[in-house]
């Protein structure tokens, strides 16, 4: 039978045809009055996007180029900052800021968990200079609390920059990044933004701006003054990748479509659809017989599927690859051959969601022996969440 | 939530990527050999995927198109001809043999059901020129019999031509062109060969080729055999659809790829995989409660559904599109309002098929009042129908 590829994955996301036209479209060279219109343009989007009155910056890189740029701008060698992991972009966060030459301190918790607040605590230090964490950590799909972390350092009377990888958050969970004191946040294009990887992201507050202009590490490539300066003119330091800034300023018309014409709202729609889809998915999967991985809290990026006793996930991603042109993706780390996850950030509806499921089925019945499985129920269960969650726009249909 | 849009229409049917990349990509002029070569090489695949020895010629034009090159190259005015009819396209027949002088009788069966062996051998006369007739009934997605129409003609020593409108049905259904002894088969760009609208593709037999030159017809944009002449040197008489004439080559590519590299195989597995589509749809429909409309026997290019009694189909075909961006038809011509088209003719595989009937489970639930609804009952139905149909595939893959 047909099998169309489809990715169900937490970045790559499949892509927005208006995007994908848009890249072919973009033949246009990167310095003129053309492309510096264009420029503009997508970072004054950006801004609305991250929700941020700062600068938004762009860089060719893909996002752990960002991570990097935030460690590299933001701690000098010998600073003493804390790292909060529970997973394997926590740890990057840990090797990152190790190889520009940070005093470490690392609050992690297990796989499929999320640190505690009173770790945090514990582990802050007066002297810490910054603190890295993910708001969702895309290895594990489990949501970390930002808002509290934020929170607990100005509690604590903390002068330690935030800085947070949403890569994987932004689009799939709130954000409010001024009104929390958010000092550094990084996005990706490959993700909620629905474009190719080859773009990162990233805002800065002032305070962080602050620290950024007497770093003492080395930077040239990444470095965010130079940055900030040429953007500020339509310019990039360096070529850019012109064909995905075509590319994601057509994505974020597409995204403030969806609230009206609204980037705000248009970004909110997407958050409620990834949760709506996460919702649905997290039902079906246990209604099949499966469990989740970890204990959440979830995010609404991806789902962390645990694949039963004795079998290696990576039969499960194989078989739904092979017969269903489904690519989900396999644990990381030490969660490889463990769990698969099943993505819901970016262009993910209804339909695609209720296919996966109905895939999974196929699986589960022809190469798992789950008690009490029976046909769609997993997709029935997914169907009655949808159900609940759009009542109101179901019942306004029916007068219409 | 997001809605993408799709298409579940029995044509246009859903674009194939790689047929989209390279139409994107067909800046060439059609007097050149680069042209020439693209040319002999689609007719060529052509006459595989159709299936004969004889020519088979690209007009730009639609699928009615055609359907009056046949007319007006195999009749004359006055001509006597019988045609086949029980729905919209078999109006159409009746429509055009009139429109150049026919004498023209017709045997009809009810919108819904074909028509049976003994009216046919009672309509047809000694002097009966050509019998007019459709694989497949797209407004009524009913099945008719062209082989036994074939072996019925022969068994009453009639010299009438074949004309099989096979638009829908070209990659639905069987078809043994040669060996039936067709003598004018017709198929159309947007549908199984699953690029937009613009082309239409017929290929004569040797008898019909002999009726052609003779024919009193004015004829001049629609002169089959000036275009045969120029086809047999890689030339179009007028100026070709080059961007859709460049989809539809890689179109064949890739039904050739489906069977292994073999075209043949290729066509045999799309039907295939429309049979299922088809059969899963039947079956699901059925469980939730709706009934098919007419007795068949059923066409694989879509299923027809009527709505419940005192319910506009109108508002289910509205429903699918507004909430879930999925767009069915609505009946054709005495059928518009009481039954909605479902689609299996070209690009769909199991979760689109599945996601449509999730979809309509949503309408269901939302809009109509159905006795014995259950939640996931029609999907589940469908994911038995394709669970037995590919058992085998499965098992071996169990064990790969």
């Amino acid at each position: 039978m047909i099998r169309k590829t489809r990715l169900f994955t937490p970045g790559p996301t499949p892509l927005l045809p208006a995007a994908q036209f848009a890249m072919a479209a973009a033949d246009i060279h990167h310095r003129t009055a053309e492309f510096r219109a264009l420029y503009e343009r997508v970072l004054g989007q950006l801004k609305t996007f991250v929700g941020t009155k700062n600068d938004v910056l762009l860089l060719a890189s893909s996002g752990t180029g960002a991570m990097e740029a935030a460690v590299s701008n933001l701690t000098s060698p010998g600073d003493r900052v804390l790292v909060l992991t529970a997973g394997k972009f926590g740890e990057r966060w840990e090797a990152l800021t190790k190889a520009f030459g940070c005093a470490v301190d690392v609050v992690s918790a297990p796989y499929g968990e999320t640190f505690v607040a009173e770790q945090v605590k514990a582990a802050l230090k007066g002297e810490t200079k910054a603190v890295f964490v993910q708001a969702t950590e895309s290895s594990t799909a489990v949501r970390h609390d930002v808002a509290g972390t934020a929170k607990l350092l100005k509690g604590a009377g903390s002068e330690a920059l935030l800085i947070v990888d949403a890569i994987t958050g932004l689009g799939t969970t709130k954000l409010d990044v001024d009104g929390w004191g958010v000092d550094a946040i990084i996005g990706g294009s490959q993700k909620a933004v629905m474009i190719p990887p080859g773009l990162a992201y990233l805002s800065l507050s002032d305070r962080a701006w602050k620290v950024a202009e007497t770093s003492r590490n080395p930077r040239y490539y990444f470095d965010l003054r130079k940055e900030r300066k040429n953007a500020r003119k339509g310019e990039s330091s360096y070529t850019p990748a012109v064909a995905l800034i075509a590319a994601l300023g057509a994505s974020l018309d597409w995204i403030a479509a969806q609230g009206g014409g609204d980037l705000v709202a248009g970004r909110e729609a997407l958050v409620d659809n990834a949760e709506t889809c996460a919702a649905m998915t997290r039902a079906a999967v246990e209604a099949l017989g499966l469990r989740l991985f970890g204990r959440g809290p979830y995010a609404a990026a991806a789902t962390a599927v645990l694949a039963p006793e004795g079998v290696d996930s990576g039969v499960l991603v194989k078989e739904l690859k092979s017969r269903f042109g489904a690519i989900v993706t396999n644990g990381q780390g030490e969660m490889k051959g463990k769990l698969f996850r099943i993505a819901h950030i970016g262009l993910f509806d209804y339909m695609d969601t209720i296919g996966i499921l109905a895939a999974l089925e196929q699986v589960a019945a022809a190469n798992l022996k789950l008690p009490g499985f029976a046909w769609g129920k997993a997709v029935a269960t997914a169907q009655q969440v949808y159900a609940e969650r759009t009542s109101v726009a179901a019942a306004e249909l029916v007068n219409a």
